[in-house]
């Protein structure tokens, strides 16, 4: 099922064309994923730190569709996918509440488990994975 | 001819991971295609105050190679290519400068002319598309 | 009567010191502000947009008083009072939600009316005006 | 003698009033000691993972004396003094470069050397304290 998160799009947000930076869509979306793993009882920092992994974020893709301005309400959807036993996609759909409501932006990242020390692809911790598969 | 820009990775870049937070990869990118068009004497924000048109990004794509640490010295390299008559593509490079040299993060971005005021595409204007072409 | 604004730290509140960035702390009151403001049916922007004046902050004060991480819980209570005819203070208590509760920051910051084109202070607007003496 | 950091003001640092967002003036004064440090060879994040202390910044003051727009070319010069034997302040002046130059803001921040382990102030490490008096 997917989390839903709401936000509202806040003057740092914004730069002086008046709307949302594009890269701050990407962070509000960031947002959305740390709320759902809070939700979930996944308290990342905590799991990583215990086993010495990271999951960091290896590529995004953003399409921005609809400036975004101070005020704007927004629901964020976010839905987990797995795409191996290392790494799993988040996609996002940002949507600027009315009405009329308008998708304003669609975002997908790919996270990738990594050991450092041996700088190799890692498993997806049990918890990380449950997470992941519920979504 | 890319145009080259210089960067070093700062605390405010970084989170609580230690390294560059993913979005913050796009801003970087973005400073440089600010300092190209000054370079070019290209003022964007007077250009099109005087036209009425803007140019916001519609896509991004980003692929993270590497992580940054606060102090790393970076320098993106970006080449523009038109797309159409109304919309233009950024590859930008980021490399973490040596020694060794290492490929840190490739960005793609996709900007559309716009004229808010008709809800539709415009044409670049002549001293952006000229920028755009001599990239 | 304070106004009450709860947030969670996010991983881009952060920096690689592990705790919130020094002034992501005062962009966390200025959202407090802005969902203050809203509540109370003060719409800056149009305001301003109408009259053709602009609230700068002039000044900032914060006390950072203990480290916040990725996930904590914060309640901001902002009180505001006016200065002068030109001009109103905030303060901020940015507390930490437990148990304990505990005290992490406290931040002032002082804004004064201006019309832009004469270069010289202008009068609070009766909304905005209304807005301080309520609080 | 003061240390003297050069910064071209991005989109980024400004929001949808069309002028640098407050908050981010703090952070671009804090670019200008990183850059100090860095020039005086004390690698600060090494410094403090040796001797298990932090500094973190226990106060901020910020007056806004001019807006600061997209373009905008800034020096910052640093000044650090002493305040006891585990603190010191830095004061900056953020000037707009012209003709005619502008300061634009001053900030001044309050740095307490401390060891998180034993919750209580610890001593300037040596070569923190050496950059501190040459300053």
């Amino acid at each position: 099922m997917p989390f839903v998160y709401e936000r509202t799009v806040r003057l740092a947000d914004t730069d002086a064309a008046g709307v949302v930076f594009f890269a701050r869509t990407l962070a509000i979306c960031h947002e959305a994923y740390e709320e759902s793993l809070a939700a979930a009882g996944v308290r990342l920092h905590d799991l990583l730190g215990a086993t010495g992994i990271v999951v960091p974020i290896a590529r995004s893709e953003a399409d921005y569709k609809r400036p975004l301005r101070p005020g704007d309400k927004l629901r964020i959807t976010l839905t987990p996918g797995q795409l191996s036993a290392h790494s799993f996609a988040l996609r996002f759909e940002v949507v600027k509440l009315g009405p009329p409501e308008k998708l304003a932006a669609t975002v997908r990242t790919e996270h990738v488990c990594t050991a450092p020390a041996k700088r190799e692809r890692a498993l997806l911790p049990p918890a990380l994975l449950a997470w992941v598969q519920a979504g």
